[in-house]
């Protein structure tokens, strides 16, 4: 504490993210990283600007990423916003589209860095509880809001809704901005880019994505959001009040390639939702509970075992995965999905916990 | 326009960089970067951590970079604050110091992106007028302020002050935050770094500094600042609530082995510093009049030509400077410090549209 901080840093309460460990050795499986490297031609095209040229500043705006991406989605380049990973773009979201008059609304249980915005950003929310099993239940968001966010598959539960229900939610709620989260989209759930397509694009409808997890470049740091024009507009501005080159050369370069390799997403993505089937099958078979899961994680309890002795007892092997000691949840883990090796060296380790326990 | 907005982003005037054009051969002397390049020990550290673990998070502490700079320059690694470019790292000091229940004080004519910062956060600023020479008088700064942030050198016009006046600044403004934003310092400015060291820190100073100029990196987005560490712990409040994870893998490699290289550093500087000497010496036979520069540009006036007709003529053959169109500088270029090849093609552009006009 200093005297010479803002009053609002007094408030707040930072976001812990998944701890990042320097051992050796670990089977690392509580930051939702993807278990297979990126692109090969995403290190290539970093490798080819890693040139005296890096003394020189990029592209402010980044418009041949933007380019690459609005072709990978059939929309226009002024419908894509890029951000330092899809935690500056939601930052970003959060005070130029949901700092309103009337609170912005987001599930209790869900993605634990929005509360954070709200604080940093002096922003009123409301949290609407799950369902029973956990699930999205967009009917009971009411439309007395400043703003609607959540993540489709939610976090940390892997849930996802269809997206007919979002559809029917646009439908509901005109007057304020519907912000999907599709961070984990590419294991299973319906996306709603086709949304945005063409001249039916709603005017507030902005959807957030990551290359951080189904494109393997968490250390590159790249997210971004599509949407309307006009709240990409929006959008632009703070960002340009905030920090003109938000994205490197070496970010740019080996986002571009990354997202033009389509075919390497959908392999890598595939063999971790074969994967995640496999584990979900095992943990049934040793009494765990999961949550049905279109992410590239799963959140599973065990109706005898506390969740956090499971964690501590798979930590003492070498295995890190994510315990939240929050409200309704502090049973459960949330398991990032290995390669098929870790996926057998936690299964091993849980069989042996749940055998001397 | 959109209705969608929060209510801010329409009081918003984004700060414009200089252009990024992409057109080849270009005499490109408009955004301060370095003519030479990088330190190649930070392109080898680059590309030995361009491969598959991208698919893994940075740390988000980036505590080695840390410890690199508190080794370089006498301080202790809770002394030093990370961001994707000073200008991020700025981005957070209005939010997390300078916004307090008085204004924030800076020179009227200074860093231009001061000002968005506070519409974009809702500070209240007093601008205090530079001397006729254009320097910053610290004696004209109130008591009364709730910070006081100005880059040493000055931006645009690459004046510095003696480090004892701030010495003297600190000695009477107790009662609030001083920032020095040393971005140019590097070409014959003296730090406020040493007042940092040891146990005679003062609690109000914080020290920004980015590795986009003398270390020749712009395109790799790192910057930092350097103070008290309660002052260093409020910043990490505001980004651990903004952005877990500004700098990205390849960025702390690269920006770690450019700190290592203090040789590569002062070489470049000094070359720098050498064709200044040079153009100012040029420029004066021509009729300029040049303030008094320690930073890696020049600002410089002809007292026969219009500062906006320089700069398009200048365009017209290809060589790129910056022009305001503000208030007492209109009639100004600033120039950034080329190679000699550039320096020499700039003086023989300019000697022609002289002869011409």
């Amino acid at each position: 504490m200093s005297r010479f901080w803002s009053p609002v840093v007094q408030t707040l309460t930072p976001y812990v993210p998944g701890e990042q460990p320097q051992m050796e050795r670990l089977v690392k499986l509580n930051t939702n990283e993807s278990p297979y490297g990126p692109s090969p031609k995403a290190l290539a095209a970093i490798n080819q600007q890693n040139t005296d040229d890096l003394r020189l500043y990029p592209d402010p705006e980044g418009l041949a990423l933007k380019k690459a991406i609005a072709d990978l989605h059939g929309l226009d380049p002024k419908q894509v916003f890029l951000g330092n990973g899809s935690d500056e773009v939601l930052a970003h979201v959060f005070l130029g589209l949901l700092k309103q008059a009337k609170p912005v609304q987001f599930p209790d249980i869900t993605y634990s860095f929005y509360p954070v915005y709200c604080k940093l950003f002096g922003i009123d929310y409301e949290t609407v509880p799950l369902g029973s099993h956990f699930e999205i239940q967009t009917e009971n968001l009411k439309n007395d809001n400043g703003g609607i966010i959540f993540p489709n598959p939610n976090a940390p539960t892997g849930r996802a809704i269809p997206r007919s229900d979002i559809e029917a939610l646009l439908g509901r709620n005109t007057q304020s901005v519907v912000v999907i989260d599709e961070a984990y989209v590419d294991y299973g759930t319906e996306s709603c880019i086709p949304l945005l397509r063409g001249s039916a694009c709603p005017e507030n409808l902005l959807v957030v994505h990551t290359l951080s997890k189904s494109r393997a470049l968490a250390g590159l740091r790249v997210g971004f959001a599509v949407g309307h024009p006009d709240l990409i507009a929006g959008l632009e501005r703070v960002k340009n009040s905030f920090n003109s080159y938000p994205l490197g050369r070496l970010a740019q370069a080996g986002a571009i390639a990354a997202i033009q390799d389509q075919a390497h997403l959908e392999s890598t993505s595939k063999k971790v939702i074969q994967t995640r089937e496999r584990l979900v099958a095992e943990l049934s078979t040793l009494g765990f509970d999961t949550l049905p899961s279109t992410a590239n994680f799963i959140f599973t309890r065990h109706p005898n075992h506390a969740g956090v002795k499971l964690y501590q007892a798979l930590r003492d092997r070498g295995i890190i995965v994510r315990h939240f000691k929050s409200p309704r949840i502090e049973e459960f883990l949330r398991i990032t999905i290995g390669t098929d090796d870790q996926t057998n060296e936690l299964i091993t380790a849980l069989k042996e916990i749940l055998a001397s326990a």
